[in-house]
């Protein structure tokens, strides 16, 4: 049950607009999107680096876990995710394992995967999400950016 | 400028040891090597998932950057490694674009990279760190695996 990639590491900012420049302009991160999830209570920007992503966070009510994220810890690393072929299987494995699951099954995560959230209780003081891709045809960041040209 | 790869996601853990046995059995990423940093006070262990790395680190002293973050946060994300083609020349990019370095010239880092860290001032919030791998012939993690078993 190896991870495919590191998915993502995810961020959680104050300032979205100010922190996509950032990893834009400074860091060299290519912006792919920007997201609403409404019941998460975040925005979300997503930009590429190889095959993964920084993913960019801020709460967007002030009761999100993001909110109180940042009402503890200030602006800093929040989460990683690991890509993985199945999260149904992942998700059965780390049971087997015996670690505390955030969420016992998949449900939608952004930009259309399927996720689950392993307890940081389990993970060494680290958050985890288990992310499985869309199952579509993949086009690569150098095709989105030639499809939006066209 | 842009990165080539997230190089690593840092976490820094009491148990060194059983950190290593949950990301090694249950994430599936593979351990790569332990090394002792005396100059940081750490010791860390690295796995690798594709081309980026999982980097544990605890405390060899109780007055080292790790041990002080322990103390603060507790165990968890630490920092974020990108790699880059240069990083004499990355160093350079950052300061025109003023941020705050803690490192103003690369420094050897482990595994015979050389780092510089970006101060978490300027990245909102979150440790930077520029890695340049070693010039030296690459293996690939297979090859390795070969390399050890013959």
């Amino acid at each position: 049950m190896q991870p495919t990639e590191i998915d993502h590491v995810a961020i959680a900012v104050l300032d979205l607009d100010a922190a996509i420049r950032y990893y834009r302009d400074t860091v060299g991160a290519t912006l792919i999107q920007r997201e609403l999830i409404e019941s998460d209570g975040v925005e979300e920007a997503l930009l590429a680096v190889a095959d993964s992503y920084i993913q960019l966070l801020t709460p967007t009510t002030t009761d999100s876990p993001v909110a109180r994220f940042l009402d503890r810890h200030g602006e800093g690393l929040h989460h990683l995710g690991f890509r993985v072929e199945s999260c149904a299987d992942a998700v059965k494995h780390y049971q087997d394992q015996g670690v505390t699951m955030v969420d016992l099954t998949p449900r939608p995560g952004s930009r259309g995967t399927s996720v689950a959230f392993v307890s940081p209780k389990s993970s060494f003081g680290t958050l985890i999400e288990l992310v499985e891709e869309p199952h579509t045809a993949h086009l690569s960041h150098d095709e989105v950016d030639q499809d939006l040209r066209n």
